[in-house]
């Protein structure tokens, strides 16, 4: 963040001193935040990069500049939202095959349970739902990046779609839980859900 | 529908001689199937009581008259669309309980499969995951009336969950496949689908 307040001793920011690659990547991260705030909070649709630039408290050329579209922008955002799940398959991997359902179930649930990264995802998925451009988005992260990652490790035949049978529990389970708020799903103990879910993960990944 | 061509021997059209009662169920049809169009059309935020009136041909006095608020509207408009699902169901135990997965399976795919079903499922989707209130129509017309019938039958402990996370499969592979249209699952052919499917359905409603 460049608005930091000012040094201890009553100088000037402390920011001044620094070199320019270190500000403009603040200045990066700052528009991201916007970006993630504003299609969190808007959906995709009324979104704009002015917006997303006004926000920022930077010029809507810089966002542009930095980024390019608004669907770039999107795709900017909820990518660093979607770097721990895009590692995740990978660690999913780190153990024994019969664990890999309950491995990527915890992490899914994880992610949800977390306010901080609940709300990134909620915004993707509001977007993807009314908008073709972020559901665009939404596939090349989800499809072409989490899911082929994980198939490729299961080596299998109809991997992929394997993996996205899984996936499709589990983003059931998300939308019954997190957004729709189904009772008695959206209070159950996680425990619960993780002894009845994982092992139909673990189904659709390695079984018959 | 009022609108009908005059009737073949060029008179005036034949609506004239109904009686009131036929008149106001009229209405009401073209008041309801002007909503669905409305509401999959601009989801639910956008969607005004005056434009689904101006849709039907109708003042909006009229709208409010036969369905009281916009929300109240949509949940009219939505019931029809659920009528059959709401049946299913029943029609769901017909039959020996270790095929119930494959029953229900196939009844929610055959929903979605079918274009003129698929379009207010698609609404109520989309304004589900968008609008707190759509969401709470949602849940009393899928919880309260849908699932809660299903795990009536089961007769099991914790049969509302087991209903919910089976819910969750179907919810999931609808959203990645119809919405989200992640490939393979999107072109994949539909017996491919339930062969894996129904018995992770069927294991959640009956299994251990």
């Amino acid at each position: 963040m460049t608005r930091t307040a000012p040094a201890g001793d009553g100088t000037a920011p402390r920011r001044r001193g620094r070199p320019p690659r270190a500000e403009s990547a603040d200045t990066r991260d700052r528009i991201l935040a916007a970006a993630r705030e504003e299609f969190s909070e808007l959906g995709y649709d009324k979104t704009s990069v002015r917006g997303i630039a006004k926000a920022a408290g930077v010029d809507s050329a810089l966002v542009h500049h930095y980024f390019g579209t608004k669907e770039q922008v999107f795709e900017a955002a909820i990518s660093v939202a979607f770097a721990p799940a895009l590692n995740a398959p990978l660690a999913v991997a780190d153990g024994p095959v019969d664990g890999v359902g309950e491995r990527l179930t915890r992490f899914i649930f994880g992610v949800w349970e977390n306010p901080t990264t609940r709300t990134p995802l909620l915004a993707i998925l509001r977007s993807a739902v009314n908008n073709e451009t972020a559901a665009a988005v939404f596939r090349r992260l989800i499809a072409a990046q989490l899911l082929r990652r994980l198939a490729e490790q299961l080596d299998l035949p109809d991997a992929q779609l394997r993996a996205e049978l899984a996936a499709a529990q589990l983003v059931g389970c998300a939308m019954l839980r997190y957004v729709i708020k189904l009772e008695p799903l959206a209070s159950a103990d996680l425990e619960q859900i993780v002894a009845r879910v994982a092992p139909v993960v673990q189904g659709h990944l390695t079984g018959p």
